[in-house]
């Protein structure tokens, strides 16, 4: 699935995906109004409106984006109405094109991370009829509970051609509470004896190294059960808001794409990206949610763009950041 | 939110949970022929079988448990229909007066985690009009991303009288890979030194702690803005099969509650529990799913229990698991 991706990413030269995060008050208003006044004051309502918006997105952005992001969370909130817009929402960008990755987050132990597995990535037999319960490209997944947790998701990339995205490093401002504690006798492994040196030069304790780095070791140890070209399809979250941590993160997992998340709204810049990147020009894929999604409400486009014509406004602003970040990191 | 919980624990005499995570292979040919027989080789169909099930165990179990636990993983894999089911088993546990832990294990960057906090135990507005979407009474929440992931938790179990669990030390057997890394100069807090004795004596190093226990104190930390009672809403997730982690965080968390998972098919034994309990025979609930759910099918009870009989299975199971615990913490 990994090669999929990175082909459209070639093709649009656009290494970005548009996070759709449907806060209702990112919603214009007489998207809301419409649908309550079919449907009442019902989640219902609230999540028809919310798919109404994410299609004029995907319909005014699918031709220059290789992918979007819907963030279940977001979904979820409105319970099950919620989550059945959720469902069309990667329907509709299956139908248009786009690679889609379901922003979830799971992880449990094995039997259950199977499950959410087989939910999100992989099919279900009921007597002999085999259906694909939500139908994401990739998933993102917690690596809390070890290789048990992750294994199950890596089985059934391999057996239904997907793929998924670990949190390494997230982008959140205590993301290093745990994350980034030092490890005592974590030992680099020998291909990335060299990190030692950029760790000593960046103050870190020479015989410890932080948590995320233990989890990329275990990233790339699980990507090798699972290549698809000069990629695995085992993938990293690392945030945009910690470009250190990212450049460490691209040289202990050459082969690993990397999720950045935080650029826009969170605070990580175009100038912050190029560590994320490998030389080929191909290796991470940017994140914007509400920068994106939210555009007709930013200063840049409000003048320009009333809530009538905010897909329009997702369009430049999915344009802008192209250009943004193929400038920054070189690829233009 | 945890003193409703312990009312019910103690008034029940059984410091058990339910774990309701229906695995389609644990549920009797019978309930999943007539479902099909009515609704095709259909997730629907799967979803009513479940829902049928779950019933008949509610059914018959609800006047001597306290709480039950659904894992919503077993749920989502039978997409949209799955969780439907899902929302009318703790719909018809709560007509059963029984307590719900929702096993969500959900957590992301804070924003989000807020979305998750009102799907599983908050309301949201549409309009002036307040929906609850999952309604559960507490949530197991994943650490990974730090404080500004639970914070939004805690936010909402104080505004509507909810509690969460949030995973410590996990059951499964790859837990360590992460949570046991020894973190050079993680100090202890004043209130644990005593901890360094205890910790010393099992060798770990003088000077560094393990990963969990670093989580254990931020637990203790939340926990102190939501008091209720002597205990706080917000808990702690410790496997049954690591009985002297167990021990550890009990001591780093003397006012937490502690869901215990792993009893039973996982390999956790009654022996093991004492630990996870606190001298006034509080401070722990134990878990267990397919050990009663699917107890018809084990060689203690399938000689005087057909499949038709699984849920009389399942009240005995329930009833042996409370003596068996009572009588090896000391609570008989």
């Amino acid at each position: 699935m990994i090669s999929k991706l990175i082909d459209r990413i070639v093709e649009k030269k656009a290494p970005i995906v548009v996070g759709l995060d449907p806060n209702l008050k990112f919603v214009p208003k007489h998207l809301i109004r419409s649908a309550t006044d079919e449907k009442g004051e019902t989640l219902e309502a609230a999540a028809d409106a919310i798919l109404a918006f994410n299609k004029s997105i995907i319909d005014a952005t699918y031709d220059i984006i290789p992918a979007v992001k819907p963030q279940i969370a977001m979904y979820e909130q409105f319970g099950i109405p919620g989550l059945i817009t959720y469902v069309k929402t990667v329907e509709y960008a299956h139908e248009k094109g786009l690679v889609v990755i379901g922003d979830v987050k799971r992880g449990d132990i094995g039997s259950t991370s199977e499950a959410y597995a087989i939910a999100h990535l992989g099919e279900i037999k009921i007597g002999e009829t085999i259906h694909k319960p939500f139908d994401e490209d990739f998933a993102t997944v917690n690596p809390y509970l070890g290789s048990d947790g992750v294994k199950p998701f890596v089985d059934v990339c391999n057996r239904c051609d997907k793929g998924i995205f670990v949190l390494v490093k997230t982008s959140n401002p205590s993301s290093g509470e745990f994350q980034d504690q030092i490890i005592s006798g974590g030992a680099a492994s020998e291909d990335t004896e060299d990190l030692d040196r950029l760790e000593g030069a960046e103050g870190t304790a020479a015989t410890g190294r932080p948590l995320f780095e233990l989890v990329a070791d275990k990233v790339r140890e699980w990507g090798s059960e699972s290549m698809d070209g000069s990629y695995s399809n085992v993938g990293a979250v690392v945030g945009a808001t910690y470009p250190g941590q990212g450049e460490i993160a691209r040289r202990l997992m050459p082969h690993t794409y990397i999720l950045v998340p935080g650029y826009g709204a969170q605070g990580g810049k175009a100038s912050d990206l190029k560590p994320f990147f490998n030389k080929d020009g191909l290796g991470a894929i940017v994140n914007s949610s509400r920068g994106i999604i939210a555009a007709y409400k930013k200063e840049e486009y409000s003048s320009r763009f009333d809530e009538h014509h905010f897909a329009d406004a997702s369009r430049e602003a999915a344009a802008d950041m192209i250009i943004d970040i193929t400038r920054a990191v070189g690829l233009d």
